[in-house]
Formats: C-alpha cells, structure tokens, sequence
C-alpha cells in the first residue's frame, strides 16, 4: 500500500493529469493559443493522424491560431473529451480517452470530429505536462481504435 | 508543498467540487428540481445568455419544474457535461467546462444544445456550493468563448 | 471527519471508482472484450432495458465479441461517458451517468445511443468492480429516468 505520503503523492499525481487535459477543451475554446501550448512540454508534440504533426509550443499554438481552429471558433465549438483511464508510472503516464468537436452550422449543432487520444504524459520540474498526444478519427480503421487499448498489464483499480 | 493534512484537504475539495458539478446532469435528467436547486447555495444564481437568470433554490428548482425543461424530459434528454477544469482559491474555487443537451426528436438522437459554463464555488457550512454558474451557447459568440478562459495566473498543475 | 488514513481511503475509493467507469469506453471501442468482462465482477451482471442482461465475464465479453458491437467497431464508434456521480458507503457504491454512442455512418457522426446509466460497484479481494450496470436510452420513458435518481440521503459533497 505503501506509506500515507506515498498513497496521498499516487492520488495528486492522477488529479494533476486529470486537471491537465480537462484544461485542453477550454483553453482550445476559448482561443487561449499560449495556453493550450503550455499543457504541453517544451519538446511535446501532438499528432493529428492523417493531418500531421505539431512539436513544441510555438507548433502547438500555431494549430490554435491556425485557419482551421480560427473558423471553427467563429462558427461556434466545442471540443469536450470524455474520461480518461490513467496509468501511473512514476514520473510517466499513460491516459486514453475520447474526444469529440461539435459545430454550429448556423442551422444545428453537428458532430464534426469524433477521436479517439493516447496521452503520453511525464512529470517535469514545472509539474505534469503532455509528452505525447495522438489523435485519430473513429471511422472505422483498426489503427485507431489501438489508441484506446489498455496497456498490457491487467487493469489494477 | 504544505502538511499532508493540507495536502489532503486540497484534494478533498476538489473532489468535492468535481462531485458536485457531475451530480447537475443526474438530477436534472432525474427531474428532481429540490436535488439540482440543493447543489447552489442558498442565495446562488444560475445565469444562462440570451433566457435569464434564476437567483435562490425557489427560482433554480422552477427551472426544472418549468414547462420547456419537462418538455424536454418527456421527449427524452440527456444533460451530459465534459470534465471540468478547476482552480481553487481557499473558500473559494472557479470550475470551466463544456455542456451538451441531447434529444430524442422521435426519429433520432439531436444535439440541442452546446454550451461553455463558469461555475463559481464556494465553501459553505454544509460543503461545497455553487454561487453562480454562467452558461452560453457556443454558436460564434466572443462572450460565451470567454466564460471558458484560464484564470489569469498561469496553469499550475 | 475520520482519521487522515480513512480520508485518504476514502478518496482513494472514489478515485478507483472513477477510473474503472472511464476504463470501459476506451477498452469497448478497443474491442478488447476481456478488459471490459474484467471491469465487472465474476458475477456482475449487464443490463440493458429493452434488449437483455449478460451475466459473468463470459457473457459479458461476448457483448463486446458479438455481432451488433463489432459492427459497430467497424463502421466506426465512441462510447462516452459523462461524469458520474459516485455515493460511496463502506465497501459498496453506486454511481451514476449518462452515456453515449457515436457512430460514423460513412459521412458523418452521428449520435447513435443516449442512454443513462446506475452502476453499483463492490470492494472485491483484487479492487472495485461492477456488480450491475443498468443502462437504458433516453427516450422519455420514466424507468429510464429514474435510474439517474439521487439516493434517499441528501447531497453531502
């Protein structure tokens, strides 16, 4: 079990990288570029399957500033993620969970992006940050649903 | 870091904070107007862009007593909210997060409404209770993009 | 309050709790039919209203095995949950949250289920498990709203 100091270390580490990605959706909606980056190490990168690859802040922020992010914010969205199953291991970590875009279309809200994501994560001096983030679509490709599979060793709630 | 005691309590609160907002969608979905009027304080207030503000247990229960939240209980609706991220302060603490409303419109499952929120949180003699909770379509507006914004010190997980 | 030690453990279970329930979207879109077997225990029990129970790990895994889910996987599919309320007591829980099923059609994602969900869950030798999920869509019938009822007790965040 270990001591109280470790068991209360084991818990803060899991709500800080809990904290860490719930912070994505809204800093991505609020258009807070340096802020989405920020979530990220300074060499993390975040990967887009079939769309590319953005590495270290000033990349990342790019994304957010880019056309693509800008025209949705204009038309109104919301990138909103599921639960994330977390996978301590010391300093690293390991979270996969779903995430979702959603877009007004002047008529209706559509379901515009629907993702699966792996979150490879690391403690550094400034607290847990993202090493690692990949995103690909569910529309059927097996590389995809991958993304979501539980690391080898058995599930140890 | 502080005492362990300390460190607990940080934790217990945003457990409980965390608790608190992910019991809104059950109760609401539930109809049971006293639970989700029970999750404000007292004199809390529920601000919702573009419909009006209900302020006191009397006015935020007859939201869900209300003829448009029973018509959407007797479609079939879900009010699903995304992970919050939270920034605690002491007695108080600021939550950010998505809202989805889905219906059922008798053919298929529609996404009726897409919202950013900022609940406002405080603690009370009884726990954790929310003081106002802003709400606002993301349909393109800067107003609703801005209840989602990172407080202003940086994010320190 | 309790001793730090039953604080700590009590947190602990809340959060055991919460990552076996976001442990299941991931692992079912996965396909890893074991993994989802294994959330509940060996004589957990799956119900859902207006198609059937599955009973055990095997026959829970053979949901995930079966037919209509692997279709599913192979059209493309995101099965997300919300946020759950957890009411822990002792060595028993019950939590409660919606769900959702997204699914490509070919061109476009569309929203396939909207159920909600009441899971009672048991401290087992090897962790918390699922001893009954109940899950029914959300299509205004009453029994499927009550399964997102608040226990009798009185919020106590």
């Amino acid at each position: 079990m270990g001591s109280l100091e470790q068991r209360l270390a084991a818990l803060e580490d899991r709500e800080a990288i809990r904290e860490l990605i719930a912070s994505y959706g809204p800093a991505a909606d609020a258009g807070d570029a340096q802020a989405v980056a920020g979530l990220w190490a300074e060499n993390g990168c975040y990967h887009i399957a079939g769309f590319g690859e953005a590495r270290g802040h000033t990349a990342i922020a790019a994304l957010i500033e880019g056309a693509s992010h800008q025209a949705l914010l204009a038309d109104g969205c919301a990138h909103v993620l599921g639960p994330v199953a977390i996978t301590l291991a010391g300093n690293s970590a390991l979270a996969r969970g779903h995430s979702l875009v959603l877009r007004w279309s002047g008529a209706g809200f559509e379901v515009h992006r629907v993702a699966a994501n792996r979150w490879e994560l690391a403690r550094r001096p400034g607290g847990w940050r993202v090493m690692r983030r990949d995103n690909a679509l569910l529309q059927g490709e097996a590389a995809a649903r991958a993304l979501l599979s539980p690391p080898a060793a058995p599930h140890q709630p």
